[in-house]
């Protein structure tokens, strides 16, 4: 464990520095070329999924359900199986689901769109509203953040907790402003913190009592069955938002999301949004006329090689074998050379894709910028704040996904030495 | 060839129509169960694909382009053979092409949507215009009219000629009202009635000069390597209407449009957008925001299967020898049944997957409901025009593709048979 920074002489400080300064020169001339930035799926990981490739063939029954052609026209909401099996991995009953092409970000994005062109069951569009606001937990996913401000929405940001958002703040907001239209969550293994709701908080969610009729919680389960450990008891466990809305007695305050991007693969997989039965309705009249139906036969691709959700889990523990090693190389370098430094802090999640690092106010944006410098890119400080901004400047999303362990842990060497100079630099400013 | 009807007395009037309610009958006691509603490819031409799908499997190098694996995220605007091979279908350059998802529509319904939410090169967006208005040739295809319908725009008919819509109407109120945003165009073998744009046609659109800057033809080539028959001689000729925009100064006035639904599989296909560089620029501040990117490996294999433009003419060829059999079943019928009889016209297109059927005045609707008494379903009278209204009443939309010759002729059998009661009892009505 190495001396708190804080309680180092000046003297101490510019020992260290130059120290660093050394190690930060010899790093550089290394010529690393490694890539933290985005949750990309390894190599080794989309290799895990080539015989789904086979899963539908020349030879196969293209039928659903014993009658539906998969090869041809219509099925608005999906073939049954494949509803069933986005059901199962959402823990939501078939009825409450469609299921979409390959990207649950388009779905997102197109329910935003659509409340913005045509309004919510039944209320005013929100392109017709003078004021339009939603509620970003962050650190967040950068991607939500893109879709509410295309929109024009103005976002508020609200702190994270390890049991998810803040919902005291939440609260405060949703019952006392019409104009609070929507709240962005990643409801388990959140991006970047890989916290999941508690059940304190999904209840807190589903009792909401919002100002305005037309609130929605966007809940993007997309790390639902993404565990790091075969353990139950190292998986996170999450309520099922749905029923628990219409329990409190708000059906139609929810929206949720999902894929397998990460499942099957990140360009090829299926995608699910489930609601109310209302809800479905009323998505559903301006599906029909977007679109005749989605891609049906990869729809059945997936039912054919993942079977049921039993299937789906197992698959998940070989991306977990892969994935493991990368967070613990880099949990084990954070920990070895920031543990009682006192100038960071960071998550150690079960499952999901991200490290959520908190360096020296006023320092992420420096570190990232070091790294870059060396050879490693890291997503843009900032990023995980609505309008790229973070106000302290501290928070750095890490993606072990893509490089190796060893990449990893060479990337997170590199990542702690330039946390540490640019806390020197800053302490010595003072 | 039969007598006129209009030359027929009272009497000779009130003797077919007891024995054309006698074959109605006749024609209803046997049980038909035949559906000629909607384009849908037969199951037969969706055999012609199987291989198709072992164009990509679990041996495949996935990656396209020798670099870009197609299993992961990115690529916004497609994998660049794929690319290729979308321009070289709608003969553009593969730069002006974003490559889609499995539907067409709905890149057209998206288009629509972000003129509305956000504008198109920097103008209004739509939804805060006053009134917008489309021109829609008619008879056309009924999903483009739902589009613009949806999102409140103002449809304004235009007469459809063999040549394509009208231009004397399209250049009068493109040049005088700025409330003109749009034109629906099925260039090539049109919706419902088989028509191509002459040379001049396409000439005239790329010469427009619309009082709105931000007019755009949306030029939905569905049907583009859709030929019924081999012979050149017998294959609509269509003018590259990018080209022809950029030629007359108007490069950014088009949206083309084009998809491989009937080309791979219905449900599974792959689709495009075409336009100039400002415009494909414009969609991709949005596009970037909406999608990680589409469905690449389903790109891939369209490729690996096609290989090139001439791999998709020669496998157009084999959906033309399934198809042409019950396009001539049908035109058989009504030309023994109806020629010289007055009360009817059709088409007899070298493409595409219509006839277009016109009735006596005011008989349409009559025709579609004994029709569908009688076991064969027709697409709703009125749904080739905007608002589902046909102002005359005279237009049946014929799809031959679903059943089979023999079907085809049964079904056109009994078709004709309604079209000649339904007219019968209104020249009596007089």
């Amino acid at each position: 464990m190495s001396k708190a920074f804080a309680e180092m002489s000046k003297e101490e400080l510019l020992t260290l520095k130059e120290e660093l300064n050394k190690e930060y020169s010899e790093a550089k001339s290394k010529g690393l070329a490694l890539n933290m930035a985005r949750g990309k799926p390894s190599p080794a990981q989309l290799d895990l999924g080539m015989a789904f490739l086979d899963a539908v063939n020349s030879t196969s029954d293209m039928l659903s359900d014993g009658k539906i052609d998969t090869r041809n026209y219509g099925e608005l909401d999906g073939i049954p199986e494949a509803k069933k099996l986005m059901a199962d991995i959402m823990e939501t009953k078939p009825e409450n689901v469609i299921v979409c092409g390959n990207a649950s970000l388009n779905i997102m994005y197109d329910t935003v769109s659509r409340a913005y062109t045509h309004g919510l069951l039944g209320n005013t569009p929100w392109c017709k509203l003078d004021k339009v606001k939603f509620l970003c937990p962050a650190p967040g996913y950068d991607r939500h953040f893109a879709i509410t401000e295309h929109f024009g929405i103005e976002m508020i940001t609200v702190p994270m907790t390890p049991a998810g958002p803040d919902m005291d703040i939440v609260e405060e907001w949703v019952s006392k402003d019409e104009t609070v239209k929507g709240i962005w969550v990643v409801p388990k293994y959140s991006n970047p913190q890989g916290y999941s709701c508690s059940d304190e908080t999904v209840k807190r969610f589903a009792a909401l009592k919002p100002a305005a009729k037309d609130f929605r919680i966007f809940w993007d389960n997309a790390y639902v069955v993404h565990h790091l450990y075969d353990e139950e008891s190292r998986q996170d466990k999450l309520l099922d938002i749905i029923s628990e809305c219409e329990k409190a007695g708000n059906p139609d305050m929810v929206f949720e999301f999902c894929s397998t991007s990460k499942v099957s693969f990140a360009g090829a997989g299926i995608s699910a949004v489930a609601s109310s039965a209302a809800n479905i309705a009323d998505i559903k009249k301006s599906l029909t006329i977007q679109t005749i139906g989605y891609d049906k036969i990869n729809q059945l691709r997936h039912v054919r090689y993942f079977k049921d959700i039993n299937g789906v889990k197992e698959h998940m523990k070989k991306h977990a074998a892969l994935l493991r090693p990368k967070f613990e190389a880099c949990e084990q370098v954070l920990k070895n050379e920031l543990e009682g430094t006192g100038i960071a802090t960071w998550t150690t999640p079960n499952g999901g894709y991200f490290i959520s690092l908190e360096v020296m106010a006023g320092c992420a944006k420096k570190v990232v910028a070091m790294c870059k410098e060396a050879g490693v890119t890291l997503t843009g400080a900032g990023a995980t704040y609505p309008y790229k901004n973070d106000p302290k400047d501290s928070n750095i999303r890490i993606a072990p996904s893509y490089p190796s362990p060893e990449e990893m842990s060479q990337a997170t060497d590199l990542l702690v030495l330039c946390v540490k100079l640019a806390a020197v630099e800053k302490l010595l400013e003072v």
